[in-house]
């Protein structure tokens, strides 16, 4: 497989999460929305359901959609990302390059979806939540921690999946993003995945969306680097443990 | 098989997805319901489980249940819309009549689940809402573009199913409409079935239902051309993309 | 197998059903549980992962757990009602009669569990709605239809399971009550098993709970005579339509 | 396989299980959080994506994370814990000890997750009840009944999950942990392993958590000896059912 083909399956499928994870959180948060106020459960079915959709939708390329992911295995010692893609600079690159791009491109696909309820009155914060994850107590160092900790089980368990085989395929990935939402998500929002993060994040500093407020620069490298470190953390704890 | 059977088999699969489906609305938001006011969670397990029971039921016929999925694998180049039975206008016809009647049907049979909570008074739009879709802010175009885009994802995931095999058969397709529900069904509660919703808004339109009010006929177009519109764009993506 | 076998297995199967049915229904409305006010999909749960577990207890026999479902094999023209138990009048009384038990010993389990909970203050109607239905809006006639009409989608999807293979076992049953629960269970409560109303009313009229009230026998012929019902027309119809 | 492979497969998998199981009550009862008040389904579905999570990542040792399983094993007349592991007093004392350092070691980790809720005010007992059970009615004697009868019917099923073949691998018994959740749950919020209460309620006595009175030794052999009890009964009797 080209690393273009690469590119594009890691974009379709990154814009795949972005659109059904942002819009679950739209729908709970924005005002006038069907699911408003839905409950916590309701966001993480969500963004679980929309790993589901994105990694059917990435299928050429393994499905990583989460740079912490693509970390995680070259850090696991990974000789290929996905069937037919060896792991290299370049191709880590283009993993890179398309989940970020996807990402940018499936919030924007989600304030299409939900533009009126965007253009509603509401606190700029809550706007910028549909987007990106913030903290609910405001602390970067144990917010990194937390954000390291979701991440790694989430890479951990990801690795793991591969020695006891099932029936589920993505749906295992799915249930797996849906438990660490719940048990893991209350004090970040569980970004566990940067391109998740950045991508909507500037999407949400480009895109005109009135009385949008900041985007919350100051915050940004918590949901970028606690993942990228979680996802290397559980990468090289498998190496020796997953065996 | 012949085009009988698989309009007796897509009439029989779209009532039981109305029957549960319109049954779960008109549960959480028909008076003295025993899951009155149960969520919008509770909304979309029952919608996803209405197909889960509805695409076992139309096994003979591939179980579109929709005719943007019918549309979907029309213009993804389909040679077969099930084992045995060839694209062509007239079983493409034979799709739409059953898939149109089981609706009607369906909403018929969930009306008489709960006929005397139809008997109560409500508001003539909660009466409404259990047949057919409505805007949570009305705005027939970003309506119909929140249609398409929710529709796209419905119909490109399924296409994209046949890629990735796994143990769960109709709930897979299940599960992708309770994330469809949860992500993008905020802003128009999510038709994504041309079907699903004319069908039903026709049976709202003649049953005698007290104090019924309107059946909104100047927003029916959305729900109808969204999701075609959605689904066609979905196969045609996916014959460049899902190969 | 012997019939000996059969009616352990049935009764294992049911209790098993019961314990969690009745103890999600006690969690929710009983004073002072954890779960109290819990909302409809956690019931919805809690009765569908009681079939799950009552399937697999049940695993000898076919685990019916449900007389609608031995009468709708019937109807449907079986000739075993699992693998080597030959459809007889005897080995229909054999069901019956573990199924019944089962229930009546499943409801007094959940009520050792949730002992203290019995024992504080009340609605009698409470303490009675913990074993058995009881509907929203009292109407025999409607109230009979809602349950046939629940009973006849639970039979019809399960005979039809058997025309599309997944690796889902239990899981796909304990859905389809997840979803009957969600969509047809506003009304009535969804019964649609006589023995789950029966056995457990018949337990509430013996057991010393205090403050118990009425076990509403006036009630009692429609979630029996409904289920058997619709669990006979669905084995009727598809005979003729699942082929 | 080694014993001290053993150990090390328990610990990490029951890590895996507390670091969940207490993240998503964490989530829920402790101030500020994302998923604060989300309802008991959400609790059900933590601790059940936890048991998933926690199965995978101690698939080399079969997965106990729970004496009250390996104490049902034993009683069931097992020969191998898993594949290679011979029933002894030395490999049964190997899994307590992995499953009770792992409890408290998962412990430790949702504390640090959820580190800045921890330090806000809150009542000592919302503290303690992120690592310990407690009764929602004390009462030693029926809270022990409700411990034995919830164990029992986590080790019966587990034991009869291999009579009937399905693709679903670890998900069954995360599903079986929602169930026992959702419907035994209510009275004394379902330890139904000695290891999840006795190791986090240690680390309860041992961190430095601020405000966080009493550990409630009093009550803790419950939530050990109840589950002990349980899981010892379903061994015995499905050693005779289960065949």
């Amino acid at each position: 497989m080209s690393l273009g083909e690469v590119f594009v399956s890691e974009t379709v499928g990154t814009a795949m999460l972005l659109l059904l994870g942002a819009g679950v959180v739209a729908n709970v948060i924005l005002p006038k929305n069907k699911g408003f106020d839905g409950g916590w459960l309701l966001i993480n079915f969500g963004w679980g359901l929309g790993v589901f959709a994105g990694v059917y939708s990435a299928y050429k390329s393994g499905a990583h959609l989460n740079f912490a992911v693509t970390i995680g295995l070259l850090a696991n010692g990974a000789k290929e990302y996905a069937p037919g893609v060896e792991v290299s600079f370049a191709s880590t690159m283009v993993y890179l390059g398309g989940e970020m791009f996807g990402a940018f491109l499936g919030a924007v696909l989600a304030w299409l979806a939900y533009k009126k309820h965007f253009d509603e009155d509401a606190d700029p914060a809550v706007k910028l939540g549909v987007f990106s994850t913030g903290p609910a107590i405001r602390s970067y160092g144990w917010n990194f921690i937390t954000e390291v900790i979701g991440t790694f089980v989430l890479v951990f368990v990801i690795i793991a999946f591969g020695k006891t085989p099932t029936g589920l395929g993505p749906l295992a990935v799915a249930l797996l993003v849906v438990g660490i939402g719940a048990s893991l998500g209350g004090p970040t929002g569980y970004a566990i995945n940067p391109n998740r993060d950045l991508g909507p994040r500037i999407a949400h500093a480009i895109l005109p969306i009135p009385g949008k407020g900041s985007s919350d620069w100051a915050y940004s490298w918590v949901p970028v680097f606690g993942p990228i470190v979680g996802g290397a953390l559980a990468g090289l704890v498998a190496q020796w443990y997953v065996v």
